[in-house]
C-alpha cells in the first residue's frame, strides 16, 4: 500500500520524473499510411499543409464576420479557419457577462428602440477602422439590419462599447463602412418607411415612405460615435442596399445601391404578385452617389432639417445643392465595391450575368457637365449608364459581390446561382478563372480586400447553404465558409469551415500583426466605459455598505477565493455586487454567478464588474466562480443569505464541521516546510537560467512571486494562532499557506517546463 | 456595349462554358515548398493529415461539449475539430429562434426558478442516452450547475425539448449521467443548502444544510423526463461532485464523490481562512455509493418523504434500508469513473498524486459482510479504504478525470497541475505514457469513453487555460481543446482547437454514423412539442383572424416570399404570428424578423413557429426573411402596419410605383418562353442520365419540380390578366413566373453539376 495523500511526495513526483516522461514520439504510421487509411489525395495533403497551424503558432490573418441573426460578431483565424471568439454585440451572452453585468447592460440600453429593450440584432457588415484607407486594427463597426443600429467594438479588448440607434430608419443594410480616415461610418436604410415613428398608410408609399443614408461621426480619441455631429441624407423609397466610400480620387463621395426602384408594394394575400416579382421587373435599378463631404458642410451651414432630433438633408436640398445623383445599375444588385485606387465602382446585379465597372472619372465628367439622362420622380438627376461605364464583364449567373487582389486590376466576384467565384480583370474586362463552391455564395472576402492595400493570398467564400458538406446536425444547418488559395493563377479550394451559430453575411480580414489587444485591464477597470470603476476594490478593503437603500458589496476575486464569502442581506433589499478581479496573470479570468438571480460576471484580470438585483425572497443562494481558474476552483464559493425582514440571529454558534488538534497542526506545518524546500529548488532551477530572456516566464515568475507573498501572509496568521495555541485556526491557516504554495508550485513548474522546451541556458 | 440584363443569355451562359470553366488545377507550390514557407515539420504534416477533412467528407466522431456559462451545448467533429453547432439550451439564442418563438419560450419557462425567468445556465456535463451501456445517439441530457436543472436535447433535430428544475437543490454538479438503459438520469448537488426554499442560518449548516442525488426518470417513448416518477436521496452536507452509474456487475448502483467533507464554512471577511483552506484540510473525502434500484423500490413502497412535492429518501431511511455507504477517497476529487466492465471505480483527488482504483467486488464484500470502518456524523456506514482498493497509481500532480481506451485495462487521466495526460494500466497499476498539454487540463474525453464500449483512437484534452496558444483576442481568452492521437503506444498531439464561446467542462463523443438526425419536419410541425402545430398553415390557406382579443396571423414562407406581405393591426392589439415554412428541400430554412419587436423565428423546412407580442404603438414595422435563402432573398419582405386606434382608411388608392405596358408584358413573356427552353434542356440532360441513383439529385429534382409547378401557377395568372388586357398584373405575374423559373434553373444546374462531378451515366 502506497502512502496516501502525501502532499510533499506529490510535489517531488512532479519535480522528478513526472515532467521528463512526457511522450512526443510519433506513432509508427507514415504519411502514406495515413493518406491511404483516410482516403486523402496529394491535393488534400497540400491543402492540409496550407491550412494547418501547429500548437502555439499563429494565424496570418484575423477575420471578423457578422453573425447574422445571432446578433454577434465572429472572429476567426486564417488559414486555420478556427473560430477564436464570438463577441457579444446586440444579444446578451452570459459567458462574457454581456447583458448580465450592470456595465454592459448600460451599453445594451443605448440600443433600446422607443424605450423597449431589443435583445437581438441581425448583424450584416463589419468594418475595421482605417487610416489613410489602410486597416489600422483599432476599432470595428457593425450594423443591425432588423433594428437599424450601429455598434462600436474596441479591438483593444474585443468588447462592444457603444450602440447607436438610427433615429429615422426602420431597417438598414448598407453599413457599416468607413471613410478612409474613419471620420464617418455609413449606414444606409433597406426597406423604405416613414421617417416619423407613427403610422403612415402604404397608399402613401411614394410620397411618405423614404430611404436614407446616415453618416455617423466617429471620434477616434474617445472611441465613440458622436450622434449630435452625425447626419442623414434623405433618399427615395428604393430599397437601398450596400454602400461603399470613395477613396483616392473618389474620396469625399459615397455610393449606395438599391433594388426595387420599381417602388412596388406587394400584397400576395390581396391577389397581388409578391414583392419578389414586382421588385425585379425593371432591367436596372439605381445606385446613389452622395457628396458626403459637401453634405457635412451643408449641415454645418444649417441647411439640414431636424427630424426626430437628427440632422436630415432633404432630397430637395440635395438636388438644389448638387450632392445627390442616381446611376442605373444591373437589377437587384448586392455589392457596391470601390476599387483600391478609388477609380472604379463595381456593381453586380443578382439577376444579370455581368459585373458593371463604372469609371469615377466618367461619372464626375457627367456631373460637372450637368449631362443628365433624366430625373427620377423625386427630381434627382440620373446619369447615363453607357456614358458612365468603363466596361461590363460576363462573369456568370447571379453575380453579387466583388473583392480585390493585391495584383492590379484583379478582382473576384461571387456568383450566387452558378455557385462559383469568378476571377477577372476589371481593367481589361476579361474573365481569368472560375472555381466552384458549395453552395450559393453570398459575399466573399479577400485579405484587407476592401482597403486601399488588398493583400491577396486568401479568399473566403461565404456560402449561404451547406447542405451535404458536414456531418448532419438536424434540420438547421451550419453555414459554410470556404477558404480558397488565390496566390497562384488558378484558385484552389483549401478548407470548408462550418459556422456553428448565426448566419454571417459579410466579413473583413486584417493582417494578424496589426492587432495589439491587451491581456489585462488596469486594476479596477470599468471596461465598458474605459475608465477606473467607481466600484473598484483593493485587496483587504472589501466591504458591505448600505447606501441610498441599496446594499453595495465591494468584493474581490483571486485564486481561489471570493471575498466576502458570506453576504447577508434582507428580503426586499436591492443588492449591488461589485467584484474586482485582483489577478494580473494572463488568462486568469474569474466568473461570479449566484443561484437563481441571473447574475453572472466575467472578470478578466483587473476588471471590475457589477450586478444589481432585488433579493426578492428569503433563502440561501450559493455563489461561485464560473471559470475553472485553479486546482481549488470548486472551493471558490460563498453564500448569499437573504434573511426574512426583521430576522434576529440567535446567539448559538454553529459547531465546527471538523476539529483540529496540535497534531494536525504539526503535520500540516511539517508538510509546508518540506513543500517550501521543493519550491526553493524550482526557484533555484529557474533563476540559474536566463529566464529573463523569455517574456512568458517573466510573467510566470511575477505571478509565482505574488503567490509566495500570499503564502507568507497566511503563514504569519498560522504562526500567530499557533502562538496562542488555537490549533483550529493555526491548522486552517497553515492549510491556506499550503494552498498558496501549491499555486506557486503549479506556476513554477509551468515556467520550468517552458525553459526546458525553449532552450534556456544556465547563466554562470 | 454588351446586351444589358438579358435574362435568357444569363441562363445560356451557365449552361455553356460557365460551369466547365471551373478551375481545379493546383498552384505550382509543392508540399516541400509549403512546409518550408510555413515552417512545418514532418510531424506537423502527419498531424495535419490525420485531422484534415476534405470538402464534403465527414468526421468520424461527433463530440458534444458543455458550454459552461454560455448555457449552451457545443457540437463538433473529430478529427477535424470543426464546430458544427451551438445548441441553445438554457440561454436564449436568436439564430435558432430559441427564446424568441412561443414554442421555445415554453421550454425555457419550464426552467423558471420560483417563478423567475432564468436566462442562462452553467452547463457542465452532457450525457448521451445508452442502450445496454452503449451510446445509442437518441437523446442528450445536460445539467446547469448554477440553477440546478437538467435539459433534454433530442438528437433527431438537435433541439432542446425539456428543462426540469431540481425541487430541492440550490446548485448541482454531478450530472447528467445515465443508467445503462437510460431509465434514470442522475443529478448530484454541489454546494450544500437547505432543501426548503426559505432562509436557514449558516450556524445550522451541519444540521439543516444538505446534499442530495436526484434520479430523474426518463421516458424514452415520449422523449421526456417524468418528474413525478423521479426521486432523490438525501446526503450529508459534503459538497457532492461528480457521479457515475454502475454497469455490468455494478449495475443498480450509483457513485457520487465529494469534497469539503470537512463541512467547513468560510468567511474570510470575518477573519476565517477561506473555503479553499478549510475544504482541503483532511487527507480524504468520501464518495457515496447508492443502491438506486433498491431506492426506486423504496419510493414505490411509500418510504419516501415529500419535500417540495418531491420524493426524498432521508438519510435515516437510507441507513436503515442499507442503500447508502461512504468510501474514503483522495481529497478534493473531480472524477468518478466506472470502468467499461463495471468492475472498478476510479477516483482522483486534485490534491493527491495518485489515482485510486476501487474494486466493486471488494466494496460489495464489505457491504455484504457489514464490515464497516465506522460511521460518519449522520450514521452512514463508512467502508475501509484499504480493504476496498484494487490499486493506487502515482500518475502525477493534480489528477482529475479518467477515461477509457478500447484496449483492456488502459485508461487516461488528466493531470491538472502538471498539465499532462497520463496513460496507465489500471489492472496492473502502472504508468504507460505521458504527454504535455497546454495548459491545465480539466476533464478529458476518449471516443465513447464512458460507455461499455470505449473506442480508443482519439483523446481530447479539455484545457482550462489557453494563454499563448492562439492569436490574441483581448483579456478574455478562448478555451483550448487539444486533440491527441491515442491509436499507438505513445500519445501524439494533433490539433489545438479554440472554443470561441463559453467554457466547456465535460464532453462526450459518439461514432458519427450512430446519429441519424432528420433534415426536415413533417409539414406544420411544432418541434418543441414534437407534434403537428395547432397553428400550422397550408399554402393558399393563409389568413388573419381575430380570436379572444388576439390577432392571429397564419402565414407561410417559401422562396422568396412571405404570405401575408402586409399585416394590419391596431395599436394595443396582441398579435400572434404563426409561420409555417412550406419548403421541403434540405437546408432551405427561412427566418422571420420584425423591426423593433424582438420577433425572430428560425423556420427550418416544415416547421411552424409562432411569436406573440403586443403592438404597443402605431407605426410601420418592416419584416423580412433573415436567412439568405435564394437570389431574391432581400425581396422576401413585408410590412406590419399598426394603425392608431379607430383609424379610418381614406378611399384614395396609392399610385403604382411603375406602370407596365403590353410591350413590357410581351418582353417578359418572350423571356420566359426562351427560359423554359433552357430549363427543358437541363431537364433533358438530367433525365437522360441515371440521376435516380444519386439521392441528392433526386431531392433536387423534386425541389425543381415544385418550382416548375409554382411557375405554371404564376403563368396561369399572367395569362388570365393578359386575356383581360390588364398589362400591369399580366406583366407582374409573368415576372413571378420567371422568378420560379430562375429557382428551378438554380436547382437544375446544381443537379447537373452533381451528376457531372459524380460520374453519372447516360441511360439511353
Amino acid at each position: 500500500m502506497k502512502r496516501i495523500g502525501s502532499k510533499v511526495l506529490m510535489l517531488c513526483t512532479a519535480m522528478g520524473f513526472g515532467l521528463s516522461a512526457a511522450g512526443t514520439a510519433l506513432g509508427a504510421e507514415t504519411l502514406d499510411d495515413v493518406m491511404k487509411r483516410r482516403g486523402l489525395t496529394d491535393k488534400d495533403i497540400l491543402a492540409a499543409a496550407k491550412t494547418y497551424v501547429p500548437t502555439g503558432k499563429r494565424d496570418e490573418y484575423i477575420a471578423f464576420s457578422s453573425g447574422g441573426q445571432s446578433g454577434q460578431l465572429i472572429v476567426y483565424g486564417i488559414p486555420s479557419m478556427r473560430i477564436l471568439k464570438y463577441v457579444a454585440v446586440f444579444t446578451p451572452e452570459p459567458w462574457q457577462g454581456y447583458g448580465f453585468d450592470d456595465e454592459s447592460k448600460a451599453v445594451l440600453a443605448q440600443g433600446r428602440i422607443n424605450g423597449k429593450d431589443i435583445n437581438f440584432g441581425d448583424t450584416h457588415h463589419p468594418a475595421i477602422s482605417e487610416t489613410n484607407g489602410v486597416y489600422d486594427g483599432q476599432f470595428l463597426f457593425i450594423n443591425d439590419k432588423n433594428n437599424p443600429r450601429i455598434a462600436v467594438v474596441d479591438l483593444h479588448d474585443f468588447e462592444t462599447k457603444q450602440i447607436v440607434v438610427n433615429p429615422i430608419m426602420k431597417s438598414d443594410h448598407g453599413g457599416a463602412f468607413v471613410t478612409p480616415n474613419t471620420e464617418y461610418v455609413i449606414e444606409a436604410s433597406q426597406y423604405a418607411a416613414p421617417f416619423e415613428n407613427g403610422f403612415v398608410p402604404l397608399e402613401q408609399f411614394n410620397e411618405k415612405y423614404r430611404g436614407a443614408v446616415t453618416y455617423w461621426k466617429f471620434n477616434r480619441e474617445t472611441g465613440r460615435i458622436v450622434p449630435e455631429e452625425s447626419f442623414s441624407v434623405e433618399l427615395p423609397p428604393y430599397s437601398q442596399d450596400l454602400s461603399d466610400f470613395g477613396k483616392g480620387p473618389s474620396d469625399g463621395w459615397s455610393f449606395t445601391n438599391s433594388f426595387c426602384s420599381e417602388r412596388y408594394v406587394g400584397g400576395i394575400e390581396r391577389g397581388r404578385p409578391p414583392f419578389e416579382a414586382g421588385c425585379s421587373q425593371k432591367d436596372t435599378d439605381f445606385f446613389h452617389m452622395v457628396n458626403w463631404r459637401k453634405a457635412a458642410e451643408l449641415v454645418k451651414a444649417g441647411k439640414a432639417k431636424q427630424i426626430n432630433g437628427h440632422n436630415v438633408i432633404t432630397m430637395d436640398t440635395s438636388v438644389a445643392e448638387g450632392i445627390l445623383f442616381l446611376v442605373p445599375e444591373p437589377k437587384s444588385p448586392h455589392g457596391m465595391d470601390v476599387s483600391p485606387d478609388g477609380k472604379f465602382m463595381i456593381v453586380s446585379g443578382k439577376l444579370d450575368s455581368h459585373t458593371y465597372v463604372y469609371s469615377f472619372d466618367k461619372l464626375m465628367g457627367l456631373i460637372n457637365a450637368k449631362d443628365y439622362a433624366g430625373k427620377d420622380p423625386y427630381g434627382i438627376p440620373i446619369l447615363d449608364l453607357k456614358k458612365s461605364l468603363h466596361t461590363q464583364v460576363q462573369v456568370g449567373l447571379g453575380p453579387l459581390h466583388t473583392q480585390y487582389d493585391s495584383k492590379p486590376c484583379v478582382a473576384y466576384t461571387s456568383i450566387y446561382v452558378d455557385s462559383q467565384v469568378t476571377k477577372w480583370d476589371y481593367c481589361e474586362g476579361k474573365v481569368l478563372d472560375k472555381i466552384s463552391i458549395h453552395y450559393n455564395i453570398g459575399h466573399l472576402m479577400t485579405m484587407e480586400g476592401d482597403s486601399v492595400t488588398p493583400q491577396g493570398k486568401y479568399l473566403v467564400s461565404l456560402n449561404k447553404l451547406a447542405i451535404d458538406r458536414f456531418n448532419p446536425v438536424g434540420p438547421l444547418h451550419p453555414q459554410n465558409h470556404q477558404l480558397i488559395d488565390i496566390s497562384g493563377d488558378k484558385m484552389q479550394l483549401l478548407y470548408d469551415m462550418p459556422l456553428p451559430l448565426g448566419e454571417p453575411h459579410y466579413a473583413v480580414a486584417i493582417a494578424a500583426d496589426k492587432l495589439k489587444p491587451g491581456i489585462r485591464y488596469k486594476s479596477g477597470w470599468n471596461s465598458r466605459e474605459d475608465k477606473r470603476s467607481a466600484f473598484r476594490t483593493r485587496p483587504g478593503r472589501e466591504k458591505v455598505e448600505r447606501k441610498d437603500g441599496v446594499v453595495h458589496v465591494y468584493g474581490t476575486t483571486i485564486r481561489s477565493h471570493i471575498t466576502p464569502e458570506i453576504i447577508e442581506v434582507e428580503e426586499g433589499d436591492t443588492v449591488s455586487v461589485h467584484m474586482t478581479n485582483l489577478e494580473r496573470a494572463e488568462d486568469e479570468t474569474h466568473g461570479f454567478a449566484i443561484y437563481g438571480t441571473n447574475v453572472n460576471l466575467s472578470l478578466e484580470p483587473g476588471k471590475t464588474a457589477s450586478a444589481t438585483f432585488k433579493a426578492e425572497r428569503a433563502g440561501v443562494f450559493p455563489y461561485y466562480c464560473t471559470e475553472f481558474c485553479s486546482a481549488l476552483h470548486l472551493e471558490m464559493q460563498g453564500y448569499l443569505l437573504v434573511k426574512p425582514k426583521g430576522y434576529q440571529a440567535t446567539a448559538a454558534k454553529g459547531a465546527e464541521g471538523t476539529v483540529y488538534s496540535k497534531a494536525d497542526y504539526d503535520k500540516q506545518h511539517k508538510t509546508n516546510v518540506e513543500t517550501q524546500a521543493v519550491i526553493d529548488s524550482v526557484v533555484a532551477y529557474i533563476t540559474a537560467r536566463n529566464y529573463q530572456d523569455f517574456a512568458p516566464v517573466v510573467a510566470l515568475v511575477e505571478d509565482a512571486t505574488d503567490q509566495l507573498n500570499f503564502a507568507a501572509d497566511a503563514k504569519k496568521k498560522s504562526d500567530e494562532f499557533a502562538a496562542k495555541e488555537d490549533w483550529q485556526n493555526a491548522t486552517l491557516w497553515a492549510g491556506q499557506w499550503w494552498q498558496y504554495q501549491v499555486k506557486a508550485a503549479d506556476i513554477g513548474l509551468r515556467a520550468k517546463t517552458f525553459l526546458d522546451q525553449n532552450g534556456a541556458k544556465v547563466v554562470k
